[in-house]
């Protein structure tokens, strides 16, 4: 259970890798919003597989096929169905995986949980799965454009080649311009290379991504179990392969004092702002206006173009060579998701927040 | 809203501060567990304030009243009501921050969301929330004692002071024998040392929280938006003061080779074990029976006992000095509020794991 | 569990007749609605026992604390927190009963789902339960008074005496000035005949109640699950010996043909209305400005006051005799709870119609 | 919003009648249940458009096709996504009532609800919507057979014809013989008769659905505000048309005395049964093994096939002469409704009281 993202905007998905489709339901779309396709497709082609050398070289046309919600060109407030009808399965790829275990893969937990499972191509535990978050975040940016609030993604870290600066150091339109998602070329450049050559040695690496949400207006986040943040991070944590989760300035400066990491109140033109923003835009679980700005951390890819141990689904022990097409990194094709589950908790938390009186 | 956490077994809290009570209703656990009211009041006290040198002077006695729920010694399967009355309230302490907006609190964000706030020890934003908690909490542990789950945290870092090794190094139960709550005796010393000194400089220091969970059987956690470890880092993160989550190889590992970090599985006995556990005890959202462990990064506290720059609810500058009794360090008392918090999940995930056929 | 009720507005209750105190959390109170606490008592002592010959001769005060929340005489937004101690308890007179199964009561269903049951006073299916329920209801009054709504419900059948008229018929400030609460000053003297009768025999009898609420806003009601009535006819069915709800034209009319049950729609002053409202208010599950009416079927009381035939925990036939004190008929104290699930309901689906951009 | 229904057994749907398609996704489904295709399309056969004389004369084929959750002929407990593309749509039918509000339909409330509206048969809040609820049903129904629980509705009132006796009278398996779904042959020429009366005058009719849930465990419900009866009420009152649910010895009881309605407990064969049934097998909101049995009452359509007065979208009276091919009654289509709702009911209570230690 629990297919279900959201309180009042939510998002319901279904759909294996090698089923006939996978898509969703999103309901709580505000009404009257203009529907725009090209916007759509234009952030699955973010997701899609096969859009760089360093990615896997699956081909997916990632074709979304609306089937409700919309009349005339807008939404009407109920809910949008989708879906996306699976192609170019290699699914004779996973029979050697049929009875064993794939090392860091959820085909034990599941096996145990459930009885039975799906083998092919990891079945719901897919990273396909979050075809339908970017479907869903889609349609909540177009709600969020309508408040100015943007959102803005890229990789921060590949390996032990990290970003130095801020978020306010670099153009993040930029990030957009390179395989890897960057917003600072040279740094992206190394990435890749990087990335390359763990791929060419049959391995695979992780690192972090950094997320940024401007305009987000005072008030949003609820004080005690479902602060912001904590939405934000269960969110994020939610995502294939995602291991951790900071905001403002989170681990690396945790253990400072409190008087270098206190944010100043000023007022500025009649506003109330800070001069500082260690907070990462939030006091209290609630948005103070500033820019919010998180990490998160994705672990390397567990499945490796190369012998590995395990065991089967009997316990013996067996050899694996993965045979499928795989991402050596998962943070590139992972930013237009980490962009999309911050759309949706955004607008489902300014929705909570305009329930008064 | 959103004062309730959980699914199953649920928490709902209520209450400030500087009002009559703070408590709230435990709903969803399981009848016919003893009521251990012993074990419930030193859970208590391992929060309450005024339990060493290194936290606030204040003196709570935290006794708390159960109303509902438990007959002839054990729970009922209904409702647990409770409460802690407020006592030694020196409301006239928070008088001078009436009109205005302490730096990195929530005092500007409740003003601006509620349209007015109680000014008093923080209102609902106070840390004395988190009693509840460790109400809930202490109840979940009585019935996970049934199922042979355990959990323990403890304090790996604090501004620099960090201990290297890994949870498995230490003695865990010689966390409780010192004020900062660490296994390693000499690091809890030189922790203790710097917060009494960052205290004498009327300064806060903040650091890092691990928390270990073992015994939890294979099956917990919902695989796609439930994952086990996304509702572990809302739970955490829902902490006042909590900036950041991670789990198994977080932040610290999220750069490295994938080659390096897979689990392989091994057959031991007739049951399926990995030989190492850089997963965390949770493979595809799902626990895979080894150990569960994460680590939660708290912030120092926004309190600083010296004057700092703000402005007032009008916009004016001024200067504060905090006058009430504040803890220099959050981290100690801390300890058993992550360890509520994890109790209340592991719990509620296993009665969810629990609803089959 | 599910002692929570509500989405945006919600209340969770805690509470057995026979322990320490009955109470409950409001969570979702929208912040700056001045807290009327006289008219909180008064709605009490509606549902208050004692409060005539025809009710139980129990004496509670039934006084409400209120442990947060409240800043200034005004609520804040943050959770209200409410006890209610219980007092005047004879828990010596259900002793007898500790080990039978009275007939149409969950004293068997209790002990079956979780192994044991607190035999006092019914524990927690005591129609004390809802007592939490109107103080729930009195706080969301409080805030539909801000928007002009209002909610009156009246005893409309007693036994086989009832009402004829409609609603429209009465005038429903009438209600509250006679024993039995119907509108109708000589019905109303027949109810309270019939009840003393039937009292006097040791017997019990149930009735309808009417329920009617004005100056709802168009908008309210969610289109497929949630519709408006459908979750008014969970509220009511959710009230101790509640056996059925209609809404409009119900059960006595649904046989009739569509052309007599249309409500045809008139222009009026530039606002659109009805010329008839057999809908009941609401169409396609959302309210479309009408008057809302509803009734509420009550099955009577269970307890007898002579003696009737049961079995003992072990299967043994016995002879049960009530002693406490109870009502002859559950109808005019039923009416404030009617009222305050009604207006919980209406709060919550207008909080949750608010949530727009 | 809120197009979901359960809580851990869920369903959430999406679709209108003159879009791309109507479907939905399952949640919650336990794993390992065999996937019964046939009956499946059974079920649909059951709701389907123009099965007899007495329905509308669309022909649909309702062919269901599933996207997700079942491998090698087992349900995983993964989401099962499904749809139902929509054919056979004169949405031409519909042009002439783009402009004008329908009477006794949802057209005014959803155009002031959500600022426009999709005006082709009814958009969202067409009969066409549940559809999707019969599949959910049927897989709910095939996870209820491995507990041996069975699901039976039948028509019970046309207009004034009424079957006198209870469900008991009758061998229910007859209601599937004949056009209306009424047990008693007689009985049910007599209102298809009717029917065609109604139905050549242009007019519509309304009645009552009884359904028996025979084979429910003790236990199923929770004591408060989730009484298993408030759920089975809010599911049936959700169903179009649905003005009225009452269970057990219902609003034509009520009025009775105690001691003719409470249902004396009996020990046979070592367990505890009821020598009579008024409670309709449930008591304090817990299901006590006794068959559960209750009432829908369906208000006649509001579609008929004869002018009607109305208004404009700008409020100026017009005629309204409908075109499109309706239902003369809704009940013989709202049988498998009723059934399927009552099945997701029962599964989802099953699964919640199956969550415990």
């Amino acid at each position: 259970m629990s297919n279900s993202f959201g309180k009042i905007f939510t998002l319901t998905t279904f759909g294996e890798s090698h089923g006939v489709a996978v898509g969703g339901v999103i309901d709580g779309m505000p009404a009257g919003i203009p529907f725009d396709e090209s916007f759509l497709q234009s952030e699955m082609a973010r997701r899609r597989p096969g859009q760089s050398a360093i990615t896997t070289g699956r081909q997916e046309a990632d074709q979304v096929e609306i089937l409700s919600g919309i009349f005339e060109g807008k939404t009407t407030g109920t809910p949008i169905g989708f879906e996306v009808r699976n192609q170019n399965q290699h699914s004779q790829d996973y029979e050697n995986i049929r009875n064993l275990f794939r090392p860091s893969h959820a085909d034990y937990t599941y096996t145990e949980k459930y009885g039975l499972r799906d083998h092919r191509g990891g079945g719901r535990s897919s990273a396909r799965e979050t075809l339908s978050r970017v479907v869903g975040g889609a349609f909540a940016k177009m709600a969020l454009r309508k408040l100015g609030i943007q959102i803005q993604a890229y990789t921060s870290q590949v390996g032990d080649i990290r970003l130095e600066g801020s978020y306010r150091d670099y153009n993040l339109n930029e990030a957009e311009m390179n395989a890897v998602r960057c917003p600072d070329a040279d740094t992206a450049a190394r990435m890749e290379a990087l990335i390359s050559q763990v791929k060419a040695e049959g391995d695979t690496i992780g690192g972090v991504i950094t997320c940024v949400v401007r305009g987000v207006p005072v008030g949003l986040g609820e004080p005690c179990f479902d602060k912001l943040h904590a939405a934000l991070g269960q969110a994020m944590l939610s995502i294939n392969a995602c291991k951790g989760f900071d905001y403002g300035l989170g681990f690396d400066d945790c253990g400072r004092r409190g008087s270098e990491m206190i944010d100043t109140f000023v007022a500025k033109d009649g506003c109330v702002t800070t001069s500082t923003n260690h907070s990462g835009g939030i006091q209290g679980g609630i948005s103070n206006g500033q820019d919010i700005y998180f990490r998160c951390a994705f672990k390397p890819v567990a499945t490796l173009l190369r012998e590995v141990q395990t065991i089967t689904n009997e316990g013996e022990p067996t050899v694996l060579k993965a045979r499928g097409r795989h991402d050596p990194c998962v943070l590139p094709r992972a930013v237009p998701v980490v962009e999309a589950m911050a759309a949706m908790v955004v607008l489902d938390y300014y929705l909570q927040n305009a329930a008064r009186l």
